[in-house]
């Protein structure tokens, strides 16, 4: 018998119909003997709909009053959620993050857990009840009702299997798990069985958007066992994101290839190469409130060198805006930009003990006559930017030359 | 500067534009000078909405989920309410019931307000902020959600006005006061500017369906001041309805008239004239869970008597099935019906004080060839049922004899 906190997406609850399914699974569940808290998130579409009322209102919505409005779309699916558990024969119940009480710091809109008095819900689970705790939301020392941001649903359920030292916290979501890259790029693509936090986050941070991240950085630092799994099928165990090496079965180099589109590169080029430059440089383009990803700087040649880095295509134009203003102040020969580019990256912890695996992936884009224009690398990770054009193929040719189809 | 609770009804809130106007409003009631604290009820619609989605889910929904989802209704309007005002350029704070805190008792979908802690909001009022509360619910001692059922939000503002010692509790809503009777009857039917509590009640309990019946009570226990006003109008000072004769400026014997359609009544013919008759006759229309209004026993002869009382059309059927059986057991003569009755009443207190209110409505409806069937009195109310197609007639003449559209 174990204890498992399952947490069910917008879609996964976006009809009443599915509402009763998410029961039916639950009960079965139960049925097997564990016990179960379940996390929802707000129907699909509420949210939108709730924040579209707040802007009719009031241009810049308080952040305050966002939260109590944003917060509702989660309580309304908890109550439908413990009805239809109920429905089922079972006895339910259903927590806001004030009864919880999941207590959060004050930054609305975008707060984060502090605490989490369990003791409520160990209650529930000893007599058999299934407690359903709304997601996404919290309640500060004030007694503020404060949400955690989009997608916070997720991280609300790993903060809970933390707080229950639940055994397995299990996301349910429209995918069936974590996959080698997008099988609408790759129809090879397998789901992974397995696969360790440090490379679900840069499977995630690279877009692969299963999980939020943040709620992957707090299951790596409670270590608790992360599962995703569709909420459409019955069958199929997911991919499990374990936090022990030891527990990933599959011994592969390489987990998976992930990749993002929308990217832009900024080179500016014959920079005198002293300290500071970088700083220079970046300086004004973080004032902005600019991302900045990958960053390079070669070894440069009589004193001067090139510098450059991405970000995303919708902010290229400011970045470039802002570096020709500075262009002469720095002492740079030319601001260069290119908005047609494109991420590449392979991911995996087997690859901290293989040589290799960098220049196999070089060999296997040249071959094809792609173009590297960028490098970066990790620890577990290798990115390449290339010409957009060029995404599919070699998202295809690496998941091939790697293996990654086979088991 | 008094301190005023102002509340709004589902229609006053029902669109953004709306709940715009509505802050425009308490912003003018700022700006000369007074304290406001808001208690909207949820969207027009809204609450529906979100029981209908409960029943999907569950035949027979949890009362304590219900609470859960049907005060998120409440929720969604206090946000939008709070941000309106502050696009007023004022400062405003929203809270749920639980927030306030409004401890009440865990009879969940109908609960009873047990204590208001009023100090949150005294400290906000001190800071010039209005505080926008969420009508219709509370929070029991265990923490739970509960609501105080439809209409509720006018007893919140009630009781909230009550821990608040406020000057005034204003009741917006689509009508613009109390009349003499309905306008749509008689037309010359004016809006009192005053009305005791004791009219109120009888006024509202037979039909005037302005004000929730228990805020009036509510009202009367604790001496608040309500009025009731058009949130659709800017001018009027509505009705006042005081708990002190004394604040009734206009003397008038008679306030109004109500009247209720829908009646239909029971008479047992020939039963005995013994102890314990009534309560025969009644006693298995009660458990049948069966509202009985008017009773009436005539002073019988020959040992005999005749016993007649009123119930809702809709269970007149059910009454005289129920009393058909067991006529052998009560040794009645028979059962006769009729369900096409009405109810007219005069109310007012100055009756008290003034005989011969009886004799001249009991002659302008002779005058008219209406047929009084049956009468019952209290001390501030006469009540006639007639064949229910002399309504309209008989509420018109009444409000003509007894001068009620003059001020």
């Amino acid at each position: 018998m174990a204890l498992i906190v399952q947490k069910f997406g917008g879609t996964s609850v976006g009809t009443t119909e599915r509402i009763r399914n998410v029961a039916r699974r639950v009960a079965r569940w139960k049925a097997m003997g564990h016990d179960v808290v379940v996390v929802p998130s707000a129907m699909s579409g509420e949210t939108n709909r709730l924040l579209g009322l707040a802007r009719e209102v009031q241009s810049v919505p308080s952040p305050r009053e966002l939260d109590v409005i944003a917060s509702t779309g989660e309580q309304v699916t908890i109550a439908l959620l413990a009805m239809a558990i109920q429905a089922e024969g079972l006895k339910s119940r259903s927590y806001t993050g004030a009864q919880v009480r999941v207590l959060t710091d004050s930054a609305f809109t975008k707060a984060r857990i502090l605490h989490i008095d369990e003791e409520r819900l160990r209650r529930d689970l000893a007599q058999g009840i299934v407690p359903v705790v709304a997601g996404f939301q919290g309640i500060d020392e004030s007694g503020n009702i404060t949400t955690l941001g989009r997608g916070g649903s997720d991280t609300s359920a790993v903060a809970l299997a933390a707080a229950l030292k639940a055994d397995e916290c299990q996301i349910y979501t429209d995918v069936d798990g974590v996959y080698t890259t997008d099988p609408r790029i790759v129809p090879e693509a397998r789901r992974l069985k397995t696969i360790t936090f440090e490379e679900m986050l840069e499977m995630a941070s690279l877009g692969s958007k299963v999980l939020q991240i943040r709620s992957v950085e707090f299951a790596g630092k409670y270590k608790v066992r992360l599962r995703v799994l569709s909420s459409f099928e019955d069958e199929g165990e997911g991919t499990l994101i374990t936090f022990e090496e030891d527990e990933k079965m599959e011994q592969a180099v390489i987990s998976g290839i992930a990749f993002s589109r929308d990217e832009a590169k900024v080179t500016v080029t014959g920079v005198p190469d002293r300290p500071g430059i970088a700083y220079a440089i970046l300086g004004p383009v973080a004032d902005a409130n600019i991302d900045v990803d990958m960053i390079i700087q070669n070894a440069g040649t009589d004193q001067l060198t090139d510098f450059s880095f991405t970000v995303h295509r919708n902010e290229h134009a400011k970045a470039m805006e802002i570096l020709q203003k500075v262009k002469t102040h720095i002492g740079a020969r030319d601001i260069v930009g290119d908005n047609r580019i494109c991420k590449v990256s392979m991911v995996g912890v087997g690859m901290r003990s293989h040589v290799g695996i960098a220049s196999q992936m070089f060999r296997t884009l040249s071959e094809e006559g792609i173009n590297i224009q960028m490098i970066s690398t990790s620890e577990i990770k290798i990115s390449v930017v290339i010409d957009e054009k060029y995404l599919e193929l070699a998202v295809r040719v690496l998941h091939k030359a790697f293996g990654l189809e086979q088991a």
